[in-house]
């Protein structure tokens, strides 16, 4: 429950114009501690990436014969940024693989040889700063198609690791990170970050720490952020996992000794982590060293005739694959509510 | 669907501290037309003020053996202010009648020789003049107990004598006005509305257009809000209805000689209005010759168990009694969305 002005502001919405959509798609085996996630199919949630992947790009999947989903069946938030697409077209979609375990078919995938990244609780065994620079080249290198760049990731158990990247950069948010879980099961989430934490010490440099305990996604986009930004407007397509990119992105420019282009940067994400109550993510906002411009946009399956898709708004899910800026992007085009949760239900209805 | 920043600007909440409770309520005959509101149980709308003023009084109804809810089950907003006098109580409840059909039992209620008015297809047969007059002298006179005022209203069909009435003061809104039904049955209220207008010319006075198609319950609020702020801050608690007071205030001003004190009002209403997308507030309120103070408190049933709640969610009901500001009063006050469900829900089941 928060208390809102009833004037939208126009400078609360997304960029104007066309976007280009990427998606940094990454596996952490982290993933695979039972309970951690569920974001995907038990037994296979490192498959989860590459499918959704494969649907924002394709409609379909290759890869497995159906779409991401949660045990409880609720379909992966890809759907709403492949509705959205349909109905106003991103310039582009590709995909960045950040340490796949299967290559999407039939998509545009760039390749940086990062493979995926070991559980956090015996440590990621990333390098941090090779995949970091590697992060900071593909961001000054990305040729924009249309006005702007929208970044999602795909990254399961993404949560646990991205809470462990801050608390071992010494951000003090243990509570404040979301999960795609309506009842977060936070034994095994606090048991494996602490094992992750465990691993690391003050001597150690912070890139030494993030190879331990983070993500190939947050490293490499956190790079990408800080030198993209200086050349065009990015939007950090997710909720608190994102947030974390930007602390990661906030904690490395010292090491690189590079400036956040704050004014060039946007964090969107869905109301449902936005107005979760178990997460806080402008606390986690709160520690930058810049007042960033984050954002929200309103979407309910109030309406929906698909009951599962109701989840949603019950606290399932809640976030990912860009879906969060995939609506700021729609409601700027002047997408309908209505058409787009008949689009979205047509999706699921057709796959 | 709207796109909002995610930092909560304390400016946008509603003031801190105690607040008295008034409930405006008020019966036009216009929701004797058949169809056209579905605030209260058809054959009995013109109790629903009154078993509004019982209920959020004394926790029950007695002029019924019922609450008040929509013929497909909804329970009226009372529930939802009455839950948070409960949670974070009220410095003081009171009733305004406005023209009642029934005295509410046991319950502390200011009288004013003010009676239903009519039909506004026919003519409402107010004395507008002497209803504003009588509010401008309650708002003189109130003894405030909290540090503000919260003011409510119950007036079934009063968002079709709110359209009639913008209109005839010549504010172009007429597709801005919200409803409590989900399915919005236009041709009735618009015929209602246009045998209003039918009856007023441009020659005639502010109040004596007021008298032909207007409520009680706008008029003396509107006079009320006048007296009011210049002493207190007041919180006007309601949605478009709401938002017409504020622009029935705007005009009759020029007529009173007296100027709208801005910064000691607040319009406070639900998300279920403010992100309505039949009806439009922000434009309604966009006609004042001021930039008005508007906030809305998100809460959603989307975790209820007892499934009828949910339809708020999906656009039935809306506002009413106050509801969207003690959303706004709860939040200010720290209670915390589960508990205010619980206590709904456990309200409910008891009555």
């Amino acid at each position: 429950m928060k208390t809102y002005n009833i004037f939208t502001n126009e400078a609360d919405s997304l960029p104007s114009g066309k976007a280009d959509f990427l998606l940094a798609a990454s596996v952490t085996l982290t993933c695979e501690i039972e309970g951690i996630t569920q974001a995907g199919i038990p037994g296979m949630i490192p498959l989860t990436p590459t499918l959704d992947a494969e649907f924002i790009i394709n409609e379909r999947v290759y890869s497995l014969g159906e779409l991401a989903e949660t045990p409880t069946g609720v379909p992966t938030p890809a759907i709403i940024t492949r509705a959205v697409h349909n109905l106003t077209p991103f310039s582009s979609i590709e995909i960045l693989d950040l340490g796949l375990s299967k290559i999407p078919q039939n998509s545009t995938c760039q390749s940086f040889g990062i493979l995926p990244s070991d559980s956090i609780a015996s440590g990621a065994n990333i390098d941090a700063k090779a995949v970091f620079e590697k992060g900071m080249k593909a961001g000054r290198t990305y040729e924009l198609k249309g006005n702007y760049l929208i970044l999602g990731e795909s990254t399961p158990s993404g949560t646990t690791t991205a809470t462990a990247t801050a608390l071992a950069l010494g951000y003090e948010c243990r509570d404040d990170f979301s999960s795609s879980f309506l009842h977060v099961p936070n034994n095994i989430k606090d048991e494996t970050i602490n094992k992750a934490l465990s691993l690391i010490n003050d001597e150690m440099s912070n890139f030494l720490k993030l190879s331990h305990v983070s993500d190939n996604m947050l490293i490499f986009c956190a790079g990408f952020l800080l030198e993209a930004s200086r050349r065009f407007h990015v939007v950090l397509a997710g909720g608190t996992q994102m947030a974390a990119c930007l602390l990661v992105a906030d904690k490395l420019r010292e090491d690189v000794l590079m400036r956040v282009k704050s004014e060039n940067i946007t964090l969107a994400t869905t109301a449902w982590v936005a107005n979760d109550e178990h997460s806080n993510i402008a606390h986690i906002l709160s520690f930058l060293s810049y007042k960033p411009h984050a954002v929200y946009t309103t979407f309910s399956f109030a309406n929906a005739s698909i009951p599962v898709l109701k989840k949603y708004d019950e606290g399932e899910a809640k976030e990912g694959v860009g879906a969060g800026a995939a609506l700021g992007y729609a409601y700027a085009n002047g997408v309908e509510n209505k058409k787009l949760l008949e689009t979205i239900e047509f999706l699921l209805y057709s796959i």
